[in-house]
């Protein structure tokens, strides 16, 4: 981790990671990015659409579009209802629609100007209107930040299940900038904070040291804290993704916590809880069946689930009744031949993917961890 | 065009082409592929989800089926209703439901049976369903054998306007089965055909010369003939696509004839033009335009004219007002800062990108070609 310092002693300014895929891409991590036009000129011409939604638009749509103006650029605006429950095909259309409406060209790049839902929304309409238009993130989550914003995974959820429907694009550019997390709530950033404790844990024992020192800045919003766990955790995404652009081998480790997680937010019912919650849960349960392998003792299980804690996140997961999460476990994507993949730690800051383990530990391991 | 006779004098057979993209992969052509498992054996699981339309599906679904049998393979068929109006996100959708309700899973082929709706519709499907499954395509159409079967364009309908919506995603195989042309109307026949006289005309002078001497042994449906036309014609696309895989420069030239074509399919209500037909008219308008601007003379338009009569196609646009034909143009996906983009000859087995064709000339031309 050369490009970054391990403490907090500087004053961190913008960070820009490079990812490198077929096309390669920056990130842009900083304070105050919303109104450098400089970092966008490279990337509009004449007008880009801007994709938002009820929540975010009213906060940030405003300065996005004057900043743009300031290069010539005309703003077309397409807001979108707010929340999970509208990434659906419907939507999907209806930004087709507005794109159609206002003659946008194959050189129209199409902003994304939220969460993870708008990102995966407008980055899936970017892959698919025209067969692929130019296309920039601006996550304003702190999940969208270290997650969603590296990888070019896009996409639409089904009623039989969730991103079932989506493709692999990669964005031009990325610009996380850490002052619209200011207006995020606790919840939502305690979420973001589940998938930057997992860097850690698969594959940075350091990072993970260093967010067991200084989880509080974090939790309390400290923007040098912010920056710092922001890069580390695309920097840990970027070099996993690079290695595996299309989910063949190692980037399944960044599902850790995920399968169960997975089954945890369809078994509850999608929208009570939230993503990062259900992995933080999920992360509990794999280190609990890490520690039944004799990989994990009970301190580092104790340390995992003491960070997770001092990020509010929750640690226990609901009661569903086990061959209910079995069935949805069953429905994930990562499935093969039927079998279900899981995502386990060798050791702190060490992933494994497991094929192979049996039906009557993860049961076991359930019953243990869901009440 | 070392890898083809230019006479027919030998009989053919199976052509096997190489498409070269970042995935390379094979464009298999001859009589009695449908029943040859062996080359489906490197491409199958133990399932693959066919889908195919209620025209197509009764007469070839069942042999398809039977041939995957032999390998252990077991068919999920989708069977879409048939025509263009059903190149929609409802039909899609009820691709995706198929899949999801049957577990298809990652490595679970898509393999398209049918023309280039099917092709479009099931190949998008294949982009998108889990971001991406394996895609084997199966043209059953003079058209999709030529055209539709090489490069990696899939995508459906819009209310506002055709193929807006799609990917680039390249096939693991194509099978290009003569015998599925025994059951082809002359009217379909003919509209491949004109695909295949625009790959004489923008890049390959020898096969247009080939096509003067052959036409009524393509007409008539010798197999021979076939193989010949629709190896070449496959050959020339592939060339021009894997110089330009995303359509960036030359590939435009593939457009011959299309920008008046798409205007017509659009402007007489789409369904009552095949899209060959449409292309054939608009063929003539450019070789029209070609000869206005001092590229062709007379004859070489005559013989252009001369070739698309004995394939019997339509060689006169209908009237839809000069004024409307350019709103239609201005609609196609080609438009780069609003201004039309023209494939002409520069002379015969030569194309030329126009972007910069005034519109007098244009008006000119297709007052003299419409009525």
């Amino acid at each position: 981790m050369p490009i970054l310092p391990n403490t907090l002693k500087t004053k961190l300014q913008m960070q820009t990671l490079t990812v490198n895929l077929n096309t390669s891409y920056p990130i842009h991590i900083g304070q105050g990015l919303l109104d450098n036009e400089a970092l966008f000129a490279p990337h509009v011409s004449n007008k880009v659409a801007v994709v938002t939604n009820t929540k975010v638009g009213p906060l940030y749509l405003d300065q996005v579009c004057t900043m743009l103006a300031r290069l010539g650029t005309n703003c077309i605006s397409i807001i979108l209802p707010d929340g999970e429950v509208y990434k659906t095909s419907d939507t999907l259309n209806s930004i087709y629609t507005k794109l159609l409406e206002n003659h946008c060209e194959r050189k129209t790049p199409i902003l994304a100007l939220g969460g993870g839902v708008i990102g995966d929304m407008a980055g899936f309409a970017a892959a698919t209107y025209l067969r692929g238009v130019p296309f920039i993130q601006i996550p304003t989550t702190l999940l969208a930040q270290v997650d969603s914003s590296v990888g070019g995974k896009t996409g639409i959820n089904h009623a039989l299940g969730k991103n079932m429907i989506g493709a692999f694009y990669q964005p031009r550019m990325v610009v996380a900038d850490t002052d619209t997390l200011n207006t995020l709530e606790n919840r939502e950033l305690s979420a973001g904070l589940a998938e930057i404790i997992k860097y850690g844990l698969i594959r940075d024992l350091p990072f993970f040291e260093w967010l067991e020192n200084n989880m509080e800045a974090l939790t309390e919003k400290n923007p040098d804290a912010l920056i710092y766990a922001i890069s580390r955790s695309c920097y840990n995404k970027a070099q996993v993704v690079s290695e595996d652009e299309k989910e063949a081998g190692i980037r399944a480790t960044l599902n850790l916590g995920h399968t169960f997680g997975h089954a945890i937010e369809n078994g509850v019912g999608y929208g009570k809880w939230l993503h990062g919650e259900a992995v933080a849960a999920g992360t509990a349960i794999a280190a609990s069946l890490s520690e039944t392998l004799g990989w994990l003792n009970d301190k580092d299980v104790e340390r995992i689930i003491g960070l997770l804690k001092r990020a509010h996140l929750p640690i226990v997961a609901p009661e569903l009744g086990i061959s209910r999460y079995f069935d949805l476990m069953e429905l994930d994507k990562k499935v093969e031949n039927g079998k279900i993949r899981f995502i386990l730690l060798k050791k702190l800051g060490k992933a494994a993917i497991c094929d192979n383990v049996s039906r009557e530990l993860v049961e076991k391991v359930l019953k243990a961890n869901t009440r």
